[in-house]
This record gives structure tokens, C-alpha cells and sequence, in this order.
């Protein structure tokens, strides 16, 4: 089979691999659509993010979907031909996390494109039958891929603790923000705000999800008394100021990879008794994603498509991009 | 004033009384509109609920609306002329239950149109100015009314733990059940099962909220595996079905009132460790119920309106009712 | 190896069987301890519970504590010689339950004698390494065992919500009811009442966990406003009269197995909105259990032992037993 | 009566002034016993605390404990005689934090001792009847002031979710943090680690509550793994060294007041999905105190008496102290 394969920073090569085997409770999935996402823009232009470091060839792409092919021992063969979206992380099952429900804490993850494990910028790829989630045919292959931006959104929102009638403010409104405003909106959150300083992101949230939108260049959340602030854009000015938006009691979620250190406001912090907290990847999403899918008009964030030749195009995005998907 | 006095089980009379005046942090309200509900028709049948029972006149109605038109002490003179939507119990403020958020269950709670207190088929009240919530004049006063039967739907949820994703059954389309399916969906529900023996009921649910209806003579939801059921039926085979079609770990909520006692599947729950809970009225629902009326076509529950003199109409509704609106 | 089988009702017989082989990521335990329990009894005297049935001959118990004497593949060597508690039941790992850390849940949960799986009333056990939990030297073997019945009052306790400052009423002086009284008092329960008819069974409350022991059949604790009430007796009356004891807004956990059905007062659970619910075994118990474990004074439950050729004497216990343990 | 006044900075004054006058629903107190606070304290030093400035002179002194000696209308004459514990902040009960039960959040808080309420180093205090909590006699005055700071305790752990078998540090060894420790013991938490730099404190903390003491000198916690954190020092390498602490999906929760402002590494909050919040006071937590107060063994951390006379030098206490008593 084919597969993009990252050699090293900003160097992709198109290699002929042996399609995987599905081993035990796995299936071999033919994979039609993968969402390329900012974790795959920054191994390509770095070659590392932190302490995960590209040092063999990698295959970038973890927000893939596709349809199931044949299967390893102990699956029905029934599932051949399904349709599936693939959750890219599969825990130990069996560390304190993966007891407890919290798998996406457990420190035995084999997550795609995450070195050393190979993501999904390929024509095939094998997984844990039961992290192969089914998907109806209203839902399209792209909107597949993007259950997993999605569930970084639900996720978010399960920590946050998000419900009706909800105020919500969202900073930055790439993919993930508009992902984020649009299910606070579906959960019932009345209010919905988002903030970027792109006029044109600013113009697609407003009429994807927000119920208004800000410049922080001139617009002053402080004070709103929003419930839930989660920032989607890493950038310390963004966190400060959806800090003093918060309401007392409300509750800060950090999505946002930044700066490994911020300077916060401690004391502002215990006064109003405001939660902070961040997300890492997610866990239980699926079902409710596959199930919302249909309300979330996920095909119109597409803003472009690449076959496995090009996914250097669709690691150094324009501007108006939002999401590139590749499609081996 | 004017008022639609309950003399006795069936006997209603039109009687002036004074124009109450509003005591300290109270306002004066002239009620515009006051939804009709089943414990009014109850009191009206029967001249009891339980062990309430109607010994001297009274005043029914704890669905109100209306316009501020004096403040006692204490309230700023500029909520008058406010539209609001009246939350029909004052709790006492001073026990573990008021101190904790479960006003709804405080033992000196002064709530509307329950003996000996007297309710709002009335030209004015005087209530609390806390309990007086300001709505937008984009809510109509029939929808303002309507916002307390919202509220039993919202606080079932909120005993549920309804979240997006989540397979909801509700039995019984009458206006709580309606409501309930409704608000279900506005939160993320994503399969919203409604029954009811009443074909043109189920006809509404459909329309209104459901994802799908339900006839109790010929389908079963056994085994749907919901994740929540809430009866507004008060009727025993709807509860133990509901109960028999909520998957191990679900929730059951029981609305509608109904016998004093049930025998139930108590093994059953065990196994399954379903747990099974009721509402008693609501708490801090006001609030979100006023950020969600836009979305909740309450208006489209409305099948009738009558004056002061017809309230007595309004209590004896014939099947195709839904909600009759008193506009005093 | 040598074990004891039911080979139906009444019917022990102790047999030679082939040592099990640990398969991949499991361990072989050398059985120190089991404890009998109401459900052994229980298909000891009926050959079977519900619509569990002894079919073929099974080895019964589901309280062992061992030490690992080999490990098959994907285990370290280095567990072998570390002393363990067995947690009986493994679930798949796979269903939305494991997956989301119910996994007491799990529809293909492999559970110690439960027909066709066998128990632990054997010489030899093997498991999956991460059910074989540590425990430290200063646990005994019968203390290790009894993490299991001490998982179950954990449970208990988890989906009541007790906490410090909590008031408990617990029905049912069995083991059980015992370890869910000291259970309150050890995470900070300040009243703790135990109900139970048999004075004996009192006394041992009393000196072991309670605050106050009651005898229903002159003391009534209707009316004391608990803010918890386990059952732990599955009778009837002591069910309702636990229900009668919780205050508005508090919890009724049911724990003891009795009828298939009871009549409730779904009015005054609605009225009081009572939270009411069941356990079936446990999930994610044993970490606390451990560590509990020197404040539980464990060993004084235990009031005989026996061996694997006595298993019947120990499954037939005289009114004044509390734990019999078997030592194979 | 007599009562002690900060006319400013470093300047007590006793002053002769009316006894207040119960209003109504409110209790007239005969103070027995007051704490000292670090507040108190830093409002002596400093005659501020951030924003609220000592303008004009104030009575200090929020820790307080008496006996009911006269009642205003609306309270049963019975009370009269009562040994009560006070809840020094009396909230607006109207707002939506009072509603929900937040009522620590209310923006129109009368709190004790804050500018300009005065607080009770003083013979008399009169307090709304519900802010004023019995105490059987079997808890000492100073133990039922000291309810105050064990409210405090409770608080930090209701928000961090500490539960049996749980794993706790406290950075800090002053009162607050010695009844944070106990507070964990008592309500199960199976590891308390108690890190202070001076060693008089450790060792206090090893005899009161920790089951290990820590010198930040020369151990480091990082790596320990606890659920949950709670800083009672206000020092930013004390909290930076918790949260290298907190395993995965814990808590860490800020009481100790420090620093507006602190640098925190929000990139492993993110990646380990670490929870951070502080607290403001207390809700709802004088009946845990009351029935817990048998267990804290609160006695043992007054280390002396005042008079109103000499309340200057209990607000200037050496470093041996742990809570000096005003006895007025």
C-alpha cells in the first residue's frame, strides 16, 4: 500500500508499505478520508511537539475514517463493508485510567502519528475492533474523519460541565473553536461567544455557531460572567481574558496548546472560585459524536481535499483554510 | 381587584378583593397570563390533592406572567413597568434546604394556589422580587407563563442527567411531557422516544420534539436500552415499561403523580443499578428557562385562552387541549 | 490441584483437577483464604440464583486471597511470591461499560462461581494479572479475602454519596451490613444506625461500626432524617422502613438481594425526591479497599475456617456465624 | 460592652459601645471565644488586605463562639440559653449564587471583620438566627469557634473531592493546614502528606493528622502521584511543587492566600488533565463541623488566651503559635 511518511521536518515522501494484518479483536480498515490537524502541521514544520521527537520516518494523520476490509481473529465478519470512524488512541485497558473510564490518561496509549506509532496518511491501517466506530451513510466520509475534532469539542465541553441555558465563551476560531461553540450551541448554551482576531474566522463563526462574535483587539470580554471559558487558541492574552470573563464558580477549560508556562491570576482565581482545568485527547466520545454528527453541518468546515501525493499542501495551510483532508 | 375564587369542589366564583400591596422586597404584579395545569384541574374535581385539601376559598393558578407595576421597599422603583414570569414558590431563605440549592424541598415554602395559600387567576399579585424573573419582549406572556411548566421539564433533565448524545424515552404527551421531550432534544439528545395511548397526542410529540413515537397497545421499548426515562404519565404499566427499556447504569425520573404507591422491579433495578428518583417542583430553573423560551415554540402549546368569568372552562379541558391560558 | 464442587444442591465433593495454566497477562494464584458468602449459601441449599442455574458441577467462591506463584506471558516474573486479593469478576474491556469504567456493568463479565464460571474454593486459581491485586504484609490472608465484601460497602457508599457529616441508616447486621456501617464511619459518617432484628447481630454492630443499633421490632426510625440508607437485608419492611427514615433530597441504596419485586411509595419518593438505586458487586474498588484495610479490623468478622474437604459445614453457617473462612 | 477596635494600622483600642439589638430573625450572642485569624493578623500589620482598607475603625475577629442570651421577633424565645457557633458572613439569600447554594459567592456578603462590618472581639454580637449553629456541650468554646477554620478544611475538600482511600497533600502546617490534613484522615483519605519548612510544624502535623511530614528543603513530593493537592501555604514553589505532584486527573485546590499572581505550568495541567480551583470561604459546612468536631480534636491547637485587653498581642504571635483565643 501507499503512505505519506514524514522523513524528517518538512520532508514528506510517498513510500510502498505491506498493508498490516489485523491481529486479534482488530479490523483492517481502507481508509477514505483523514483530517489533517495543527499536531500534524507542527511535527511537519518541527519535527517534534515537546518531548514526542520524529527521530524515524513517521506517518502523520490521526483523524481518519474509512471502511472496514477484513478482520482479525475474534470478529465477526459481519463488519466487513462497515463504514467506521476511527478513535486513533487505543489504551493499555488495564492501568488505574483505563479501569476507571479515564483512559485517555493512561500512560500506555498507542495513539496515531503520535513517534513511535504511525498515523493514518495511508491507504490502510489496522486497529482495535472496538475503537473502529460504526457510521451511518447520512454521514459522510469527511464528516467521519472529523469525529475525532469533534470529540476534542465534546470532551471539552464534559469537562466543563457546559448544559442549558449555558454562557459560553470561546477563544480562537480554527477548527476546534467553531467545533466547540457549535456543540455548546447543541448542548443548549444559550449565549455563545467567540473571539478571534481573523475577521474572516470571526465571520465563519458567527455563522457557524456563535451567537456573537468579538475582536480582541477591541472588544472586552471581562465582566460578561460567562460560565465556561474554553480557549482553543493557546495564547496566554486569549486565557487571561477569558479568565476575567468568567463568572464566580464558573469554570475555565484550557484546549489550546501554547506556551508550557503562563503567568495567571491566582488570586482572582480563589476569590471567585473559578475551576481551571485542560483536556487531553478525549475518551467516551464517540457514540455521542457519531450521534450528533447530522447537527453539526461537520462537511462545511472542509476547505479542501489532497490525495496522498500532496499532504505537504495540506500541512502548510493558507489562511483561509480550515480543514484540508486527505484522501489516499 | 378581580379573582376566580375555588369555593368548593366544583364551585369557582368571581370575587373582588383588594389589590394586594407588596411588602418588603416584593413586587406588585398585574398578571397578563396564567397557564392552567393539572393540579388546578385536580383541586377543582376533587377540592383536594393528597393531603391538601381545599377547606377554605381559593385562589388557583401557579402558572403566572405579567407586568411590574409597584415595588414594596427595598426594590429598585425601576423594575417597574418589567415584564416577568413568576416563580410561584417562596422558600423560607433560612433552612439546610434553601442554604443548600434545594429550595424545592423547603417544609415552609409559600407556593401559589396550594391551601392555605392563594394562587394568580387574579389581576394582581404581590410576590417576592427574586421570584419575579424580567423576560425579553420577544417571549410572549402566554410563553412567559409557560415558563414554569418549562421548568418541570428542565429540572427532570437536570435529575437525569440528560447530556448531547443521550437516548431519552418519556411517557406521556401531555404539556410536562411535551416539554420534557422538547427540552431533551434542546440539550443534545439525540433520540427522543415519546409514548402515549392517544394518537393525536403522539401526533403532537412527533411535530413538537420527538424523534419518534410510541402507541403503549403496540409498542414496546423494552429493551431500547435508553439511557434515560421519564414518566409524565403518573400511570403504573408506563412506568414499569419505561423502567424495562433503560439500559444498566440509566436513569428513571418519575414526573407525573399519580397512585400513592408501585410495585416495582426492585431486583431489576439492582442488577442494573438503575437509578430511580422523582421531581418535586424545581430550583433555579428560571434562568435558563428564559434563555431557552426562544427555542422552545411554547406558543405552539397553546390551544385556548379564556377571561376571569371562564375559568371554569379552562379547568374542564376537553382531549384536544393542550394548555388553556388564563388572561385575567 | 484439589477443589470443592457443587455438583448440585447439597452436593459438595472434592476433586482433583489439573493446576490451571496463566495464559497471556494472567497469573497463577496459590489460594490462602476464601470467604463464603450469602450467594454460595445460597446455591448451595437451591443450586442456583435467579435465572443463574448450577447446570454442571461448579466450584463455588468469589473472596480469595492468594499469593502468585507463576505468570504467563506479558507478566513480570517479578510478581511471582507477591501475596494478592482477588477481584472475581473480568470484564471484556470492550463494551461501552468497560470503556467508560462501569464495568461491573459488562454484559461478558467472566465472574467467580457463577455458572459455567468456577470459583475459588480451590487449591489453585489463575487470573488476569491486573484483578490480582497487592496487598501489603500487614493485611492477613482473610483480611485479603475480605476486600471483596469490603468492596462491596465501598460500592454501597460510592453511589450514596456518603461523606463527612453524613447520617446512615443501614438495614441488616449480616457481614455486609457490618462492613457498609464501618464503611460510613471510616469516610466520615457521623451518625451510623444499624437495624437489625437479631440482638446478637446488634451487639456486633455496636461494638463493631454503629452509633446506635435499632430492633425494628420496637424501635422506628421513621422520621430521623438520614441523609443515606443501605439495605442490606432485602426484606420488605426493612426497605421501607429505611425509605421512611431518608430526608428530602437523600439517597436509598439497595444492596441486599430479596424479591424480585416490592411495593413502593413512588409518591413520597417523588414528593421527598429520593434517589433510589441498587448495587450489583463493584468497579475500581480494590485500590481503596487496600488501603482501607488496616482501619476495618477485618479479621474480626471472621468466626471459623475450614478446609476444602469441610466446605459444606462452612456453606451451612449456625446463626451466630458472621465469616467462615475456607483454607484450601 | 466592651470591644476591641483597629483604629489603624497597629492600633487596638477597647471601646465602650451599646450592645447591639437583635432585629429580626436575628440572635443576640454573648461572645465566649474568638480565633485568631492570619487575617486578623494581616489586618493589624497592614490595614488592608488587597482592596479592603481599614477607612474607619473596625472591629476584628471572625472566628466566634457564645451563648444566645436575647432573640429579635420571629425567633422562638427557646434559643435563648443555646451555645451557639457562628457563621460569620451572613449572605443576601437573594442573588443567584445564594439560590443555587453557593451563598460563599454572593456579592452582598456581611462578612465579620471586613471593612466596614465589624467583627466579634467584642462582649456581643447579634447574627441572623440561622448563621447561628447549636453545639452540644461536650464541644469546648474555643472548639466551637475554631468551627470556623475547620469550615474552611471542610470546604477545601468538598471541592477537591478527597474520598476514602485517597491520597492527600497539604503544603503548610498553620491551622489551616493542619485541620485540611485531619479533615482528610477523618473522612478516609488513606495518605495525607503534610510539607512544611519548619520542623516544630512538622512535627505538630505528624502528631495531629499526617500519616508522612515533608521538608521542602530536602524532599520533593513530585512524583508521588496524590489525588489531590490543597496549598495552606500561599507560596508559589509550595504550589509548584503540588502540582508536580498531582497524578493524572487530580485535583489541586489554592487556600493558602499568597500572590495575585503566579507563573503555573499549564502545559502539564493540560496534558495530565489536572483540575486547579481555590476557595472563598464556605457554604453549607457548619453541620459537618458541628458533628465532626468530636473527632478534630481541635482543643489541642489553641496554645493561649487573651483578653479583650490584650488582643494586640495574640494579632502578633510568636512563631510557636498555632491559634491564640480571644476570650472577651
Amino acid at each position: 500500500m501507499r503512505c505519506s511518511v514524514l522523513r524528517t521536518a518538512g520532508e514528506l515522501e510517498v513510500q510502498e508499505r505491506p498493508v498490516p494484518r489485523p491481529g486479534h479483536r482488530e479490523v483492517l480498515v481502507r481508509i477514505a478520508a483523514v483530517g489533517t490537524c495543527g499536531s500534524d502541521v507542527h511535527y511537519f514544520r518541527h519535527g517534534r511537539i515537546g518531548g514526542f521527537v520524529v527521530r524515524d520516518p513517521l506517518v502523520l494523520g490521526h483523524e481518519p475514517a474509512g471502511r472496514i476490509v477484513a478482520v482479525g481473529t475474534g470478529v465477526e465478519a459481519a463488519r466487513i463493508g462497515q463504514r467506521v470512524s476511527l478513535e486513533p488512541g487505543v489504551p493499555c485497558r488495564r492501568c488505574r485510567y483505563c479501569h476507571t473510564g479515564a483512559y485517555n490518561l493512561c500512560p500506555d496509549m498507542t495513539f496515531f502519528a503520535t513517534p513511535p506509532v504511525d498515523g493514518a496518511f495511508a491507504e490502510y491501517v489496522a486497529i482495535a475492533d472496538d475503537f473502529a466506530h460504526p457510521v451511518p451513510d447520512h454521514v459522510s466520509d469527511d464528516a467521519a474523519a472529523l469525529l475525532e475534532p469533534l470529540s476534542v469539542a465534546l470532551w471539552a465541553h464534559r469537562r466543563a460541565g457546559t448544559g442549558p441555558g449555558s454562557r459560553v465563551l470561546v477563544a480562537g476560531a480554527g477548527p476546534i473553536g467553531l467545533l466547540v461553540a457549535r456543540v455548546a450551541a447543541v448542548q443548549g448554551a444559550t449565549e455563545v461567544l467567540v473571539s478571534d482576531p481573523d475577521a474572516g474566522r470571526r465571520a465563519l463563526a458567527g455563522s457557524f455557531a456563535a451567537t456573537a462574535v468579538l475582536d480582541p483587539a477591541t472588544d472586552d470580554a471581562a465582566g460578561t460572567g460567562v460560565d465556561v471559558f474554553v480557549d482553543c487558541s493557546g495564547v496566554a492574552p486569549a486565557v487571561l481574558g477569558g479568565l476575567a470573563a468568567v463568572r464566580p464558580g464558573g469554570t475555565a477549560v484550557l484546549v489550546g496548546m501554547g506556551a508550557d508556562e503562563m503567568t495567571l491570576p491566582v488570586s482572582a482565581l480563589q476569590s471567585r472560585e473559578i475551576t481551571l482545568t485542560g483536556t487531553f485527547r478525549y475518551a467516551n466520545t464517540w457514540p455521542a459524536a457519531v450521534a450528533l454528527a447530522p447537527s453539526m453541518d461537520l462537511d462545511r468546515l472542509v476547505t479542501g481535499h489532497v490525495d496522498l501525493d500532496h499532504v505537504g499542501d495540506a500541512l502548510d495551510p493558507g489562511p483561509a483554510q480550515v480543514k484540508v483532508m486527505v484522501r489516499p
